[in-house]
């Protein structure tokens, strides 16, 4: 059995060996070689689209494909005939990451340093941003002390973050497919957001995207939200409408939005989204950085050896 | 017994009755009004300079000030007797907002917030801060998971901000004027600078503003520092070396400094700070908004009236 593992990421290749399967490294950027089309398992980072376009073409033998992304679109869309290919992703791998990203744009926007750089910029001192000020006044975002976060799509990363935020002294309730209690959270059903958004400060958006989750939170969600609350987005762009929350910046009726996901990525020069107030852009930098790839890889590999179901299928 | 507290933040004020005092509200921009200057306990908060020198020329039966600040500078340069006057500090009040201000701006160092926002107002997308990137590579400061935290003014601040690292897997150190092991952290003085910055990837310093700090970080221990080392600030500016800091920004020779107290404040708009290389300036907003002031005041009216020894005490 041949397995085949990208050179686009720093893997600690010792802890993926001892199977019965010889290991070769392969470029995500170039045809697969010819003396390496016969794999029978692919693991991708980063691929190019050509590069997985041409490996659904030639690699007849291939039987699985372990992503290394949360969300494999890539190699969903490449043409893998998936009656024979199974697909797993790197769910997990991105927790930490996302979490600590997210952890970051919200305390970015309870203490405005984006504002405060703006001023820098101009080699001005934001005096309103600093110096003797009220604490949490009624009406405001201004720390995570006693905030009412609210995690839209309260998965993994949403674990991982939460006890941060708590620590932090925020209350954080979560929304998901199904109502339960997650590791002491209360996770709430979509149809209870009409009561849940009017009472959010900070709501943290990690929705997958699909076709289900487009446009999730609409103008009339939007609407929902206290006119100080902030929206950050670490999911995927399509979960918001952009241009009703553009517009709802502009008018005011929103404290802010800080974004790391867009519908279009890169940002399009011309998105009013640049310019839009109390909006921060952020270029997808909260995952893009598997962590703890190696046993996932290997504990998959095992499970496949042995005929047993994989982690993470698609 | 008269008490007079400041109308310049929201107190409530139930909460410290109770006692034979009787509470008067006063404007802290503004000399004493003739019928309280017979006070015998002054609370302070963001008092104007002049109502100080008025107060401690004219508020002769005065026994107690209590400051709401963490270092109350302009209660001690105002000119009262302190041979008579006893004063008091707001010492604990600011620890969670400080910290979490040093929280966000590490993570804002680490995820370089600051940057993306310099391209955001270019309308351009900084595909070198997101995407697929390496994990925490070696000579970098991306993440506090795994980094290397030295806390320098390792008082009650460093303890609440501690946790908060630790959870997010940095590994923390402090320096204090004594050795010692404090809620599980190894403490050390100050001989053993020379050996602690060189394995230091971000430096929070929250030392007290006082001529013994003066400096206390100038350019050898600058030097000392990894050159992918962050400086945080959140305690007093007097403790930096700003030319020192900026010489090595500029050369290269640092990561980075987010710093939210200076030499002058407000910095002066010809002041090279603004513009020095991946120097962050945040406008002293880390604290200002003391939380629990009202059972400081209440606990220290108690002792006060007990005659035992107040908290805080400078």
């Amino acid at each position: 059995m041949k397995l085949l593992y990208p050179t686009s990421l720093k893997l600690n290749v010792q802890s993926i060996e001892g199977f019965s399967a010889s290991l070769h490294p392969y470029d995500v950027k170039q045809p697969i070689p010819d003396d390496l089309i016969d794999a029978d398992v692919l693991v991708t980072w980063s691929n190019s689209a050509d590069n997985l376009k041409d490996a659904a073409a030639r690699m007849t033998k291939l039987r699985w494909i372990q992503s290394l992304a949360a969300g494999p679109n890539d190699v969903l869309n490449a043409g893998f005939d998936t009656s024979k290919v199974k697909v797993t992703t790197g769910s997990g791998l991105h927790n930490f990451t996302v979490a600590e990203h997210a952890l970051g744009l919200l305390l970015n926007a309870a203490r405005r340093f984006y504002e405060m750089r703006d001023y820098q910029l101009q080699s001005k001192w934001p005096s309103h941003l600093g110096g003797a000020q009220p604490d949490r006044p009624a009406g405001s975002f201004t720390s995570l002390r006693d905030a009412r976060v609210l995690i839209w799509g309260y998965g993994n990363i949403a674990k991982t973050l939460t006890p941060h935020l708590v620590g932090l002294g925020a209350t954080v309730r979560g929304v998901a497919r199904r109502a339960g209690v997650r590791d002491g959270i209360e996770v709430f059903d979509e149809s209870s957001l009409p009561k849940l958004l009017p009472e959010t400060d900070a709501l943290v958006m990690i929705l997958p995207g699909s076709e289900s989750t487009r446009h999730a939170l609409n103008q009339e969600r939007i609407n929902l939200l206290p006119n100080h609350a902030w929206i950050v987005n670490v999911g995927r762009g399509t979960s918001v409408d952009e241009d009703a929350l553009a517009h709802a910046l502009e008018k005011g009726e929103l404290g802010g939005a800080a974004l790391d996901v867009f519908e279009t990525e890169p940002l399009p020069e011309s998105s009013r989204l640049w310019k839009t107030p109390n909006l921060v852009v952020s270029p997808h930098a909260a995952g893009g950085r598997p962590q703890g790839a190696e046993a996932l890889i290997a504990d998959n590999l095992r499970r496949f050896i042995a005929g047993q179901e994989l982690q993470n299928s698609v």
